[in-house]
């Protein structure tokens, strides 16, 4: 299991946020008594893009850029852990006590670090399995050239626009020149 | 400068997307004589979620979970850099004569590997200083408690539901169940 640090080295600094994805990422790992991934093994969906979503990263291989991070943009610290192997999911969040825990410590931002990291795992997880159905693979597309910039896109990313290949940033450019020449000749 | 090694333990196996991402990434670093960010001092702005932006995170420290990476999906490989500390920008793509001499050339996998961490940066890496405004900076939302479920969730992400606050999954399981229950009275 890669270390608090490691996350840390990966974020750039030491957060309550990394922390608390730390703990919750290593509690998936052990229910799965799983590695980390070095392909799409397992994939994560991760409910926002704050800083534990660095620790989930660094800990479970679930990366960016490896298709195997998916993320649903709902504001909510929950991660959903899929195992390929096994085709078992956990949903990890925080216990309902947890925010009412929170409220009641006055601790400095390091005391909170250092809680967050040595407290039982039953105080500040919640790790219940679910059934969902598995992810997709990510899939290695195509790729054409964009005939007005001549750069490389992705085949599923194009537009044509007056006959031609247009990647999206050159369509977008394209048209704003249209409107702009339509309203000088008004 | 973080190694490509520490790049390939991150990303969790060597490929030729993420030796390219390393070498456009190096390439930004070297330019701006920046470190990796430890916060928020580079903003990188990718076109793709492909392996090469998992270089982007290990070399530059933009990462998913530090809002200083953000994800245009332009499917595209191409990784614009914003320097905090000068207000330049750079856009980092492959030259034009890339694709070209990629289809001049017949290399194993491994190989290609090598080819790509070895050549000329000038074969491979097409930089240009741009001028774009500079990004938003991360912000830190409050939270509140979704009244259906009683999870924490941010306060820009949520709805109101019979004049209860309630997180987005909530929303939908709840306007799912007055459809169906619409459906079931007709």
């Amino acid at each position: 299991m890669r270390s608090y640090l490691e996350a840390v080295q990966f974020h750039g600094h030491s957060c309550p946020g990394l922390a608390m994805g730390y703990r919750m990422t290593k509690a998936a790992l052990d229910h799965f008594s799983h590695g980390r991934a070095e392909d799409e093994e397992l994939v994560a969906i991760v409910e926002n893009d704050a800083c534990g979503t660095d620790a989930v990263q660094v800990l479970s291989g679930c990366t960016f850029g490896k298709g195997n991070l998916i993320f649903k943009d709902h504001g909510k610290m929950v991660y959903t852990f899929y195992n390929r192997n096994s085709g078992k999911a956990i949903r990890i969040s925080r216990p309902a006590e947890f925010k009412e825990t929170l409220n009641h410590i006055d601790l400095s931002r390091e005391e909170m670090i250092d809680w967050i990291l040595s407290v039982s795992e039953v105080e500040i997880v919640k790790l219940v399995e679910i059934k969902i159905p598995e992810p997709e693979f990510a899939r290695i597309l195509k790729t054409v050239i964009c005939e007005y910039c001549g750069e490389t896109v992705t085949e599923t990313r194009v537009h044509e626009l007056n006959g031609k290949i247009s990647c999206i940033p050159c369509f977008k450019k394209q048209n704003k020149q249209i409107i702009k020449q339509g309203e000088q000749q008004k």
